[in-house]
């Protein structure tokens, strides 16, 4: 718990007043005042998080965190468990969803096995192993993880995002998710510190049916019925109805805020990750870029409970990292729009009337 | 005329079996079914309106047609006309926001004069000259072109992409617009076609005040009440109450149409020409993507004439078709899902249970 508290003592509030000269820049340019909108809230946020005039987004990595969840054999999920350890080696050879988007927006991909049921049998470097263990428990019979695998899955993603900031460099992470069974422990952390409705924070995930979905919130209020979260304790959340992943990529949160690195959130389950660091740290809050709005219904509640609107809504629900990779993309737009276009002095263009 | 109805001739529906075809193939990817959302949709279009299997969109083009406004002798816009000219110059020099977006996504800029309202003074190759004349009449004392005119400008825009197309190549295009005085012809437009009332279709433009915006409603209920413009006939409301670039740009999206072209329109004005180009040819609706919701207010009225939803709102509202470069990127990225996902079967992944 120390060296999660001395990274949380580490983060900053973002710079107000680079925030500010920055809008006045990008007043200036060839453009109406405002007319590219949003684009110019994310360079105004990418020049408040980095402290710098004219950052670059250049050094893009997402984070995809797999781990299983012990859940599974309440049947919640449309998907066998085996599927989490196959998707890791889909991603380690390049055909996954993920894969396809990060080449596209130019991102590397860092996958690592937080906690697979199975010890997967690959020596490739791409692989980081952190596991915390051979998938968690079952919730629906007592708590997912003991706080001590909480903490040591948080301090693991702090470790991971570390070693690739000093070996590679990174300018924006993106987190992104792989385990079957983790929309149960996203629905039901949402629901544990927010104490809305569970069938309102719970969805169908890969996609189960309407039976399938009243088993899934049954299960979920029991796992909060036996464990009693306490909301008020993130870690004793995260160990109760949490994952592995969830932790990991809490982690990363908050070690990114703390290297004064933007952080863009994928789907509802990266997002429950964002929660728990919010809720550790609540300056976090302005280092985070919410990429979309998730088919999952609890995804809205989740983002307003993290204070963030969505950059856009294509009805993904694939998790792995895939929408956050799609808004670096956009952000880096809104970056180089400040960076690179001319003002009215410089292009000789007539001001406003 | 008859050229543009044989280009409206050549227009063919898009393919819809292989369309289905190319939805299975995306089903059987490393994915819950339409986990990947509106991207899916992406692909699927593509593939139908280019009919190809694994279509590609490497050679990407935006279309920015500039052209002046008689009407702005009535104060309708927050800028002087002559920026206009100054923002061309501007594209031809690499410092406008189309040009920073589209080299963002790798795509090239083609610059038309279609009718800006002084001679430009430049050497480049890189701007094309289709002057159809000095800029428009003023709409409210008349029409704002002869219907020789409007069709030359449809013209226009077809000889443009032919050129393009022929030499370098085109798998997708955006359109994008620069012309002061150009929302309150768009606005026009939409009023006159769908008969809308003047004040819902009519917004802020580059930004002016409420004082402003009455005078903009006033001048243009008055220049649809001198021109009385059919709105059965596209091409007469065109030469009555709309622009040159409007025309160029309804005559791009009627040639890409006829080559499987698909096109990516931008804000308002791009949405206006493309609603003249479905009235002269219902087909072409089939072919097109709309990037995103503007500002403008009366742009959802006008997507939805032409039955298109947004891709993505982002407060844009600067035009050049800088939202058409950002989306063409996003749908790009739903086509290299298609073209490089691996299958369950070979990832080996175990499908649903």
């Amino acid at each position: 718990m120390e060296r999660i508290g001395e990274v949380v003592k580490r983060i900053k509030p973002v710079d107000k007043r680079l925030m500010e000269r920055t809008q006045e820049r990008l007043d200036s340019l060839t453009k109406p005042i405002e007319s590219l909108g949003r684009l110019e809230e994310f360079a105004k946020r990418i020049a408040g998080i980095t402290r710098k005039n004219n950052p670059s987004l250049e050094k893009k990595v997402i984070f995809t965190f797999a781990a299983d969840h012990g859940v599974t054999e309440e049947k919640v999920s449309a998907y066998p468990a085996e599927v989490t350890g196959q998707m890791v080696y889909n991603f380690l050879s390049g055909g996954a969803g993920i894969n396809v988007l990060a080449r596209h927006v130019g991102a590397r991909v860092v996958v690592v096995d937080m906690g697979v049921k199975e010890k997967l049998k690959v020596k490739s470097k791409k692989l980081k192993v952190k596991k915390i263990g051979y998938g968690t428990r079952n919730m629906a019979k007592g708590a997912a993880m003991t706080k001590k695998e909480a903490l040591s899955s948080i301090l693991a993603g702090i470790e991971i995002f570390e070693e690739e900031f000093k070996k590679n460099g990174i300018d924006i992470a993106g987190i992104g998710d792989m385990g079957i069974g983790n929309t149960t422990a996203a629905s039901a952390i949402l629901a544990a510190i927010t104490k809305v409705r569970v069938k309102d924070v719970t969805g169908r995930g890969t996609g189960i049916d309407d039976l399938q979905l009243r088993n899934k919130i049954e299960v979920i209020k029991q796992a909060l019925r036996i464990n009693r979260p306490n909301s008020a304790d993130p870690i004793d959340v995260l160990a109760k109805v949490g994952g592995y992943e969830i932790g990991g990529l809490a982690g990363v949160v908050l070690i990114a805020a703390a290297n004064e690195v933007p952080v863009v959130i994928d789907g509802f389950i990266s997002t429950a990750s964002a929660l728990i660091a919010t809720q550790l740290a609540p300056l976090v809050r302005d280092y985070l870029f919410a990429s979309h709005k998730s088919v999952e219904i609890g995804h809205n509640i989740a983002l307003r409970e993290i204070e963030q609107r969505p950059i856009f809504d294509l009805n993904l629900r694939l998790g792995e990292g895939t929408g956050a990779a799609l808004a670096i993309n956009i952000i880096e737009a809104g970056v180089k729009i400040l960076n690179q276009m001319a003002s009215f002095e410089e292009a000789e263009v007539s001001e406003k009337l």
